[in-house]
């Protein structure tokens, strides 16, 4: 049978011993070497094929050539897989016959003669059903499979979508390679929040708390630098109201607040966004009712914070005009923010960039600069009012 | 046998239509039924109740009894279970016996008279043992259960840790009421990662991108208002060297990059130390050697930023003096806020406050007040070689 020879457990001949951890690599799954393997230098990973039969080294081999963050990448070759023209009988004793290990001891795969998937039969389907029954009369074979180069994080939804425990991984005619199994896809989503959540805060997604500091310097000194671009920024856009605060020295004193507030609530819209877009909860179809919620959450947000912030000017300053000044750009700031929160995300995501990556810096950039503009700006047009 | 009346499928006899979407509610699962009926109000929920059978009934009204967020309130109580004196064929004759549909058709439980947990078996072992054989001398004795009462971040932990399938909840005497599978544990990990990203940005976790303006108002608004706290706070804070600031406007202008940049910094930090707290990467032993990284972290990247920002400041304003001032309050900002982005989040888990939920508030007074409080401080000082 064509199939059978994937089934083989992959079994590592020399034992060898991991350096830093002292595991012991013996009977790995196929997708847990190649894990592994991906993590070595190269000298160590062909001293490790080396020592392989000839068909695990192959098998081996033809996993690496996969993507790591694929189907083909997280998958496993080893599964169970019979032909439809088999009775129950004849698969208990096939299953007899085979080592244990499988990575899926509950759903048996039924392929062709080429290897083609043609349907799939709960193991549990096995034991109750009578023993000369035939397999294609038991199999389901409305079978959901991904392609062998779908990006992991698509795999995931699969998941998501089904509740599978496994699914089968085919290549483009058809004929399954191997499985990915729910372990791995709690793998792949763990990668992928952490990711989403260090590149909001501006680290490199391989940061890790155990690392060295000069990894966590390059993760993290290139990120600040970018930030910098954009506070100095935020300082031009200051300098060109240098008269007016040399006149109102109290603008220094709240101008932190219209712009700091207004980051604040950019990071929330986008926040959201974000994990709208991961999760697939944004779709062309709902996205103009979300701009629309978000821009009147902006105005309703930034209407009762721009009161209270104008009482409190009103009262610190004891001046009307100063508190109008302020409560109008906090209004202003906080509309541009829940716009910009949308936006950005939306906008990075269409030209294929990662939005989590970007996203924040954008943003901060916008409610910075408007926001020292709008409060800045209104308080030159109305300074006869001020002084 | 104790267990089987467990094992049955709970089934609704009336179907009902979910109003909003539509949904035929049948065969669902008791978990995923329990889910939903946790979701509707008192008068739906008791409805359904009345239409089901007497011990279905019973059933949900228990499980309903357990905390949503305990392994209680995530298992499943359709399980197969065995006493360990069958055979393998009395085995194989009670699973065809069984209704099918069970959440794991994959381990079979084994159980004493009292219905105490001894053991577990692999559907498949089932199939590869000869049909003469006893359970008991098949059976995985040593089997990892969890409490009913145990919190789900912990189950998940538990999965994660052992890769398993299906994990069996037990009560405080050991006996089995029901499973946890891993599709349950992926539902757990996605609602706890939305947690900590959502509650990062100061965002209610249970806002839904989908959900109403008024929802979103309640979720935010809070937020925004704790921050606004914290942004009189760094106001109040500059406004102590207004003098200063109105001799010297560019202190205005350069006030937000050190502020700024310290909130970077610091957001850089707790993201990781929130994220290892999370995954149970901090721990005791190396958290001494964790707080060491990320002093130095702050010293070097303090020192490359502060020359820049003095060299930028120097050749800005033209003086020697201002850029000295501006590189080391950014240099002792960017220490400050590494600090505080591993203390604060530390502070919290250990007051048992969710340091996902405050962290970036505290984090970002203290880079904020101190920002401005080293900046316009060492100006204050140095004022007369500064005009």
């Amino acid at each position: 049978m064509d199939c059978a020879s994937d089934d083989e457990k992959i079994s590592i001949i020399s034992l060898f011993t991991d350096k830093r951890k002292g595991m012991i690599v013996s009977e790995m799954s196929s997708d847990e070497l190649v894990d592994m393997l991906g993590q070595l230098g190269e000298d160590d990973k062909n001293a490790i094929i080396t020592n392989m039969n000839v068909e695990d080294a192959q098998e081996v081999k033809e996993l690496l050539t996969y993507g790591p963050e694929t189907a083909g990448g997280i998958m496993a070759t080893e599964f169970l897989a019979i032909k439809e023209t088999y009775t129950v009988n004849e698969t208990i004793d096939y299953l007899r016959q085979m080592t244990p290990g499988s990575e899926t001891p509950y759903y048996i795969y039924v392929v062709d003669d080429k290897g083609f998937l043609k349907g799939v039969v709960p193991l549990r389907e096995i034991i109750s059903s009578d023993p000369m029954t035939m397999i294609k009369d038991i199999m389901i074979e409305k079978i959901i499979c991904v392609p062998v180069d779908m990006d992991q994080e698509e795999v995931a939804k699969v998941f998501d979508k089904y509740g599978f425990m496994a699914v089968p991984v085919v290549d483009h005619r058809g004929t399954i390679l191997g499985i990915v199994t729910l372990d791995d896809v709690m793998e792949v989503m763990k990668e992928e929040y952490t990711e989403d959540m260090f590149r909001l805060a501006g680290l490199d997604e391989t940061e890790k708390l155990s690392g060295s500091v000069s990894d966590a310097i390059k993760s993290r000194l290139p990120w600040l630098l970018v930030n910098l671009v954009t506070a100095i920024l935020a300082a031009a856009t200051v300098s060109l109201f240098e008269d007016t605060i040399s006149q109102i020295v109290a603008l220094a004193i709240f101008m932190p607040i219209v712009a700091g507030m207004g980051g604040n609530a950019g990071t929330q819209t986008l926040t959201l966004i974000i994990r709208g877009i991961a999760i697939g909860e944004l779709s062309y179809e709902n996205q103009k009712d979300i701009l629309r919620k978000e821009t009147l959450i902006g105005l309703l947000n930034g209407l009762a914070l721009g009161i209270i912030v104008g009482v409190l000017g009103y009262f610190w300053v004891g001046s009307f005009a100063f508190g109008f000044v302020i409560g109008l750009a906090m209004f202003l700031n906080l509309v541009v923010a829940t716009i910009s929160g949308y936006y950005v995300p939306v906008i990075l995501k269409k030209a294929n960039i990662d939005p989590a990556l970007a996203s924040a810096v954008f943003v901060t950039t916008v409610t910075d600069v408007l926001g020292f503009f709008f409060f800045l700006g209104l308080a030159t047009l109305m300074i006869s009012f001020l002084i």
